[in-house]
């Protein structure tokens, strides 16, 4: 008998609709017989919170997490829309979704992938993913201010970091190089940041003496970009901090063919709450509903899920799939692919079934 | 009668002494008899630390402090000493200068020379600067630690802005834009950090209504890192906090041919104390006294120390024979300049001479 996963879909808003609609075309005709999945979908979003006020309610939140997994496209409306200032909705939503699920893995790979057009002139070959703490750090909601809007304002933001938070990251990056090529790479800025850089310094340097066979180094958080750029195919797993892992896996989605392959999970890998796969890219509410997007980084978001729900085989049908796309997209005409975003969705699902 | 400056060299460690020498030849040569200039030479760093225990005493800082402007070369020993840990050398000498010297604007220009080879496909024409405030921010110090070195240890790190400080800042880069091509981006994290990121975006939209002939336009600090890989050319000013301006700069650096090139200035545009100019690049401790330095971003920064001093002809020569210089490395056999530090400074130096 067939085993049952409940998904929860949140679709969210601009291309979020379109790219999540291919990536269940494609999870479906993977999973074939090995589970049947039950699919909710959330309208959760600008759009829901424009229409009713709401972001996520209680009873959204409960209802997402009764869930085994959840596809997540993308949330975030017009950035000129006054009323969505401040990042209202990705934090009262996606971040509220990765603190509340207690996601502590935001897990990050980036491949070069044959054929794809790189901006470096010569990336090499790149195989690597980030580890990126996803419930502390900066993103911890702990700033103020003081006489806010005044000549005298002070306006502070709180980095928190606890021993229990880095460790249990730490020890998953660890597992991970070992099932990879055994390299492991902290970025931080302990040069600046003494307090919680010590702290993350201490702990790999703690937990590498249970793995001798990783081998560990450490880049501060500038140079890391230096070395991404002239020099990828250095690393293999990278462990660091919330803010540093957000802003170094948009680089490296950048260096790896763009934004549209880059895919994500927001993993809590105890299993205490769902995980959440999502693309790193945006809403793009400018191109939506046009079939412009690229589904493929959400289409590569369920293979990590796939994988994550211990269905590695469909999850490496997917990957397969993707990557024979991607070889064909090389002998396209234009580098701009030509086809919609259906297109690509089906090309990719008829590649999984005929695998 | 020529002006006299009296400028306070701090070559400090590893390649630091090179590149200021070749740096001072190419100082001499191009101010000719518009100045004097009477360099003060300070023995700081991590070697003398390590020597004395001592890395700025208040005289020493007293001393710098009496002089008109400051020329460093490179601070920091091998990163591997445990005795250096926690960027000790930096906070206490870099960082301490600084923030003691109020250099709230840290310039940091990028271009693309032609002929430079750049890690992009194609670059294009890429000519900004950066402004990064430099005396605030994540920078400030106010970190501290609870249960450190247990499993219930905290660590937290506090970035502090202040209306007056990011105010003088963000004039300071609408002044640049203005006379520079009329662009200006802000870049933050304002979805994330919404005091600090608020108190940003709402001064740059207040000062900017002085400004209209400015374009303004705001990214996202991770959006900001792609747009600088895939398309550098549509960046004219960036301002931005004093963390995310030091992992822009090093990336800046990198795209545009290297780290090697690039120069800074620590400005304090009051006047109230001494600007402080240096090379971007560290010490580089595993080349050090082997020649092997390109003395290229110490002598652009001279060329920037020389347009602060108000002697932009002299600025304009360093500037113009190191274009030169850098045209003439292209057409050389490798791609990695076979010259030895001095010699590379002699022939700017000649250059200049010969302008
Ligand atoms: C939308 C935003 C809050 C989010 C983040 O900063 O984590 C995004 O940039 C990401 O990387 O998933
Ligand atoms: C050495 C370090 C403290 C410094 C900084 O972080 O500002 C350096 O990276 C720089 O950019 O000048």
């Amino acid at each position: 008998m067939s085993r049952t996963v409940r998904l929860a879909a949140i679709p969210g808003d601009g291309i979020g609709p379109e790219v999540v609609a291919e990536a269940l075309k494609v999870l479906e005709v993977a999973v074939g017989d090995e589970a049947t999945f039950e699919v909710t979908e959330f309208h959760l979003g600008a759009g829901r919170y424009l229409e009713t006020g709401d972001i996520l309610t209680d009873d959204d939140l409960a209802a997402v997490a009764s869930h085994d997994a959840i596809l997540l496209g993308a949330v975030g409306g017009d950035p000129r829309d006054p009323r969505l200032r401040g990042g209202i909705i990705e934090r009262g939503l996606l971040l509220r979704l990765r603190f509340a699920l207690d996601h502590y893995v935001n897990l990050r790979p980036t491949t070069v992938y044959p054929g794809v057009p790189s901006p470096l002139a010569d990336p090499g070959e790149v195989d690597f993913v980030v580890v990126r703490e996803g419930t502390e750090g900066p993103y911890v909601g702990n700033g103020g201010a003081l006489r806010q809007g005044t000549p005298h304002e002070i306006a502070n933001e709180v980095s928190v970091n606890t021993a229990y938070g880095v460790e249990r990251v730490v020890r998953f990056a660890f597992e991970k190089a070992q099932s990879r090529r055994g390299r492991l790479t902290l970025v931080h800025k302990t040069n600046v940041l003494v307090f919680a850089g010590g702290l993350w310094q201490r702990t790999v340097d703690a937990v590498a003496t249970e793995y001798p066979d990783v081998a560990v180094d450490y880049q501060h958080v500038d140079a890391a970009t230096i070395h991404l750029v002239v020099d990828p195919s250095r690393f293999d797993v990278i462990v660091t901090d919330n803010l540093f892992g957000d802003i170094l896996t948009d680089l490296a989605g950048a260096i790896s063919g763009g934004i549209g392959l880059a895919a994500s999970g927001n993993i809590n890998p105890d299993g205490a709450f769902p995980s959440m796969f999502e693309p790193v890219h945006g809403s793009a509410p400018d191109i939506a509903g046009q079939q412009k997007a690229d589904p493929t980084a959400a289409i590569l978001s369920v293979s990590l899920l796939l994988d994550h729900l211990g269905l590695p085989e469909a999850a490496a049908r997917v990957t397969a799939a993707v990557e024979g796309d991607i070889a064909d997209r090389a002998t396209r005409a234009s580098s701009a692919d030509p086809r919609g975003t259906s297109e690509i969705g089906s090309a990719i699902a008829d590649r999984v079934r005929a695998s």
